[in-house]
């Protein structure tokens, strides 16, 4: 076993050199295992084996810093970076993280998670390093998906610049998580479908030279600022900016990419290194599915099915459906995702209405200003998007879709606590972020019913509309709440006394559980589902104050910002005592929460029923004691 | 005067053919003269005069749609829409917006304000044309500034897609508000700089055909995918994209320009026209001093020269000088800026520290995380950047600055009402999104000397830290008062009793206002600046509201999030009774902010000295009959 001579950072150059292929075999098998018990992102990790060793090779490391684009592709760089016994613990409570976290490792240089963001933080180590006079490689590993991001053309735009040493090594496998959409990404198959530049290049000068007007013709080319070079090699959209391209060079092939990496580092400037190579590479169910094993839940590594099939809907079901239905009703109804139609769960969408699906792409900022182009133009678009992911477009929400007031629906998926990925993708701003937008109004669905009810009402609202609901299974409990949803207007569940409980969303089934402790300790309990976020429902509130000694709010959000903020702020404008009645805030702490099991994290940090039950009967006790 | 004969929309196209040139003289003198007066966007305008003169005869508006970038270049079309009488009263308080704005004209499109939006605007407006099977034209007009924006980008990754006609107008002047950068700025110098590309294209193909291999060759080119075409004609960076290109076209050359928008009226797909146009035209001293004539004060036409010189300094000012002292002291700190180096004030710190200055062009994105990257190098990044345009990198603060705790200062100009340029630039909501960021810290200087001590606080503070001060004459009162600068500390000014009013930042100065008038009437009263927003003086709030019976936030952000809801948290959380202590938060209004003196502004929503003092004393009034 090879694999067993990895240990440390930097034994695979211990490794020999006929060996590399062997030891890209043990490191695929090694994945394929570990994956298929933890779950995790598989198919990028296959891909860029051979990449990541070329790498590893190439550059002396931790000296040397690589800088990976969104980071679910590290899981070579850590194995050869003496991480192997953390892919047991991967992505769960107190584990390895999925993504490169430069406090897990001196050899992770820059923490990544959102796509696109990878050049921007190279070109910051680049220009560290050259005011320090220190001598070290810059690579940032980039695919191509995440170059359909603004900001990494932002980036390149800026690397062109660079009179300095910077390496892009552009991962090219044709896919973001699902198939690659736009101009760049025709482009890149041009490079990739094409052979022999170098030979066609030679070929032109030659028939040019000594003809009749020729040789003043290739004068004339060479003095064009534009070079001739540029015109006829691949990668000349990168040369036009000022960026020398190298490439493309098969993904798989480590001498080779030693050979390219050399030579690029030799260049003054920005360079950037085109790798081709296939997602998923290795193992067939992954090369066959891979949007199904980009983010992989456990699976059997014979078929590749996963070892527990789901069997409830979750609210990704919920939502693909009820816009299936809806997109039937409507012909204005269109559908907006940032490269997302299987997450989202608009594949159906798609399927059904081809010509009213937008896939843009890595590119929210774009997904929303598109959006609100269409609302102005008279239809009603939603934006199915992850919350974490929407905070990249926060400036196109306000200045493209609020100021006008333009009917966008945000369906917005992943919110709150998200699991496995941690730190990076939790959903816990939107409340926050979207809530102090003028104009914007915010729902949160406490079962899988009411997000249908919810997203029936914001399709026809005709003003700015958010709805958020969490990854995983969809609630199906408190199936006979069905009040129908009005503006503002909280839902009663449970009218009683002395404790009201307002929550959430995600939350009014944590108040649920609440609810039963509190009530078999004899408690009169009130649940509040909120329901709106914005605007709150005042009365509902100004109501349990005068009819309950506590309110509890409950939200999955953290509390600057957030819904129990509001509660307090009204209670205070209109001149509620505060001493009649207790107000608790449940939400989550001031920090990033890190990846593991939701259940775990919420126990954690106090969002269980548990923990809350604890808290109001301390309080309820002191209160008592008054 | 022909200008008197364009009164209506669409009076342009009476006028005769001939004439064109003197008419668009006399905008220019007209606009000149006007905004001689009231100040206002000078120099993007001259320069666009014949290019909107040339659309509008070209398209049937309003069934025709042009999106504005930015917008702040759209006079003429105001002028050409029946608008001449506004500019009166540009940017004045209930007069005309500099910006395009839906609810002023049909003719207006889309609102804009910030920039790189208009590509994905015009593509949601082709897209719902299309789906709704109306006949249309969609032009958005983008500058080549705008074009370092990544979302352009985005749009037009998406815009090669598309099998319908939509014209992109390229006004390229070689200019964002200051210089422009980058990579893609290179590349358009090239096209502008070289002539006879068609002659070019058509001689290699001469020279090609008929010699030994030639005829080959021509057949190779033709077959490869990217086209001979493209390689030899200009812009083909964006036919690589799948964009038709045409151009460069004299942007003063009316016929020329109404010729090529012909054109590409009948291309299927997307079509950028590149148009080559003068920042300033017309103007000696705009056209000699682009950056200062961008957003001009009230200026003596003859000279150029400020009507009324500034003899304060501004915030933006003390930030130039303090940041050229540190630069001398400290050689790890570094500063960034997005397009605005005068603007921010860093063209001083350029001047002296060329290394260590950056200007990455309107990419506040890639700012950020290139921030990041120098500040995980081991450097100390200072992202100078207005309020509302930081809004545009909202998830780079979260995710890739704070995750990692990394030392990045924003100091952050315009923050709170702006004036002028209204909605889209007020500076209102930095409050909110940036305190719901875990590591986030968060300062607002009284006057100008605590600029000086908190950004000498921020430069060494070791996290992620933001101060945000306001637009205009930098508040040198309250000289006396300098305790230094502590984490989470307030500042108590005065410390009397009966009422407290705790303002942040600017509302310090009126706080002191309303202050003197409320001892005038007899009233004990404190002052506590309250420095942090975040994280706030938990401390002082409680010993406040001991001391006092009725406590008064006050802040130039809107509610959500803000201040105010801080205090309020802090009052409930640690128990203290609100009917003993009553809480006033004196913030913005939920709504869009229209453009205007800030003064008006203040009055007309209740943030000015009176306004508070009113409410303070009805409220004491209602206190003292409990």
């Amino acid at each position: 076993m090879l694999l067993e001579k990895i240990e440390n950072p930097n034994d695979i150059k211990k490794i020999n050199k006929k060996d590399y292929a062997a030891l890209a075999e043990e490191i695929r098998q090694f994945l394929i295992e570990k994956i298929s018990v933890t779950g995790g992102h598989l198919g990028s990790n296959l891909g860029a084996v051979e990449l990541t060793m070329a790498l590893h090779l190439s550059l002396n490391l931790p000296d040397d810093k690589i800088i990976w684009d969104v980071g679910h592709q590290s899981y070579t760089h850590k194995i050869l970076t003496g991480r192997k016994e953390g892919f047991d613990v991967l992505r769960q409570f107190h584990g390895m993280s999925g993504f490169p976290k430069r406090k897990e490792s001196d050899y992770d240089a820059f923490d990544t998670g959102h796509s696109s963001t990878s050049i921007s933080a190279g070109m910051g180590l680049v220009k560290a390093r050259d005011l320090k006079g220190e001598n070290r490689t810059i690579v940032s590993v980039i695919g191509d998906g995440s170059l359909t991001g603004g900001m990494a053309y932002e980036a390149l735009n800026n690397a062109a610049k660079l009179e300095t040493n910077f390496i892009v090594v552009l991962n090219d496998n044709n896919m973001s998580i699902s198939e690659n959409v736009g101009g760049m990404s025709k482009y890149l198959n041009n490079i990739r479908t094409t052979t022999g530049y170098l030979d066609l290049k030679e070929g032109i000068y030659n028939a040019l030279s000594g003809t009749r007007g020729g040789d003043n013709m290739v004068k004339t080319i060479r003095r064009a600022k534009s070079s001739f070079k540029q015109l006829v090699i691949p990668g000349m959209f990168f040369e036009d900016m000022g960026i020398t391209y190298l490439g493309p060079v098969d993904g798989h092939d480590i001498n080779a990419m030693t050979k390219v990496l050399k030579e690029a580092k030799r260049v003054k400037g920005c360079v950037m290194v085109h790798v081709i190579t296939q997602k998923g590479k290795g193992y067939g169910p992954a090369e066959r599915h891979p949007a199904r094993f980009h983010g992989a839940e456990p699976f059997d590594i014979e078929t590749g099915i996963p070892s527990h099939p789901r069997t409830t809907a979750n609210y990704t079901d919920i939502f693909s459906t009820v816009m299936c239905k809806l997109g039937q009703r409507d012909d204005k109804i269109v559908a907006i995702t940032a490269a997302m139609p299987d997450g989202t769960g608009l594949k159906r969408f798609h399927n059904m209405y081809p010509d009213r699906f937008f896939d843009v792409g890595i590119a929210e900022e774009h997904a929303v200003t598109f959006a609100a182009g269409l609302a102005a133009g008279g239809l009603k678009p939603i934006v199915a998007v992850y919350s974490s992911f929407l905070q990249r477009a926060y400036d196109q929400i306000l200045h493209d879709v609020c100021i006008q007031n333009l009917p966008v629906v945000f369906a917005i998926d992943r919110a709150g606590l998200v699991g496995s990925d941690g730190e990076t993708h939790q959903g816990i701003f939107d409340y926050t972020y979207l809530s102090g937008i003028p104009n914007m109004h915010v729902m949160a669905p406490k079962n899988k019913w009411e997000l249908s009810d919810m997203l029936k009402y914001a399709v026809n609202f005709g003003a700015p509309i958010a709805l958020r609901y969490p990854r995983g299974t969809a609630y199906d409990g408190l199936k006979e709440f069905r009040a129908p949803i009005e503006l503002g207007k909280a839902e009663w569940i449970y009218r009683e006394a002395e404790i009201a409980l307002f929550a959430v969303g995600s939350m009014v089934k944590t108040a649920e559980k609440v609810r039963d402790v509190l009530k078999e300790k004899g408690y009169a309990v009130s649940l509040i589902n909120a329901r709106f976020v914005k605007p709150i429902d005042e009365e509902a509130v100004l109501d349990a104050a005068k009819e309950h000694r506590l309110l509890v709010t409950m939200e999955e959000n953290v509390a600057s910002g957030g819904y129990g903020e509001k509660v307090l702020a009204c209670l205070n404008d209109h001149n509620i005592a505060c001493t009649k009645c207790k107000c608790i805030r449940v939400h989550l702490p001031d920090a990033y929460i890190e990846h593991g099991n939701t259940e775990l994290l919420k126990q954690e940090i106090g969002l269980d029923a548990e923990s809350i039950v604890k808290r109001i009967t301390e309080v309820w006790t002191a209160l008592r004691q008054d």
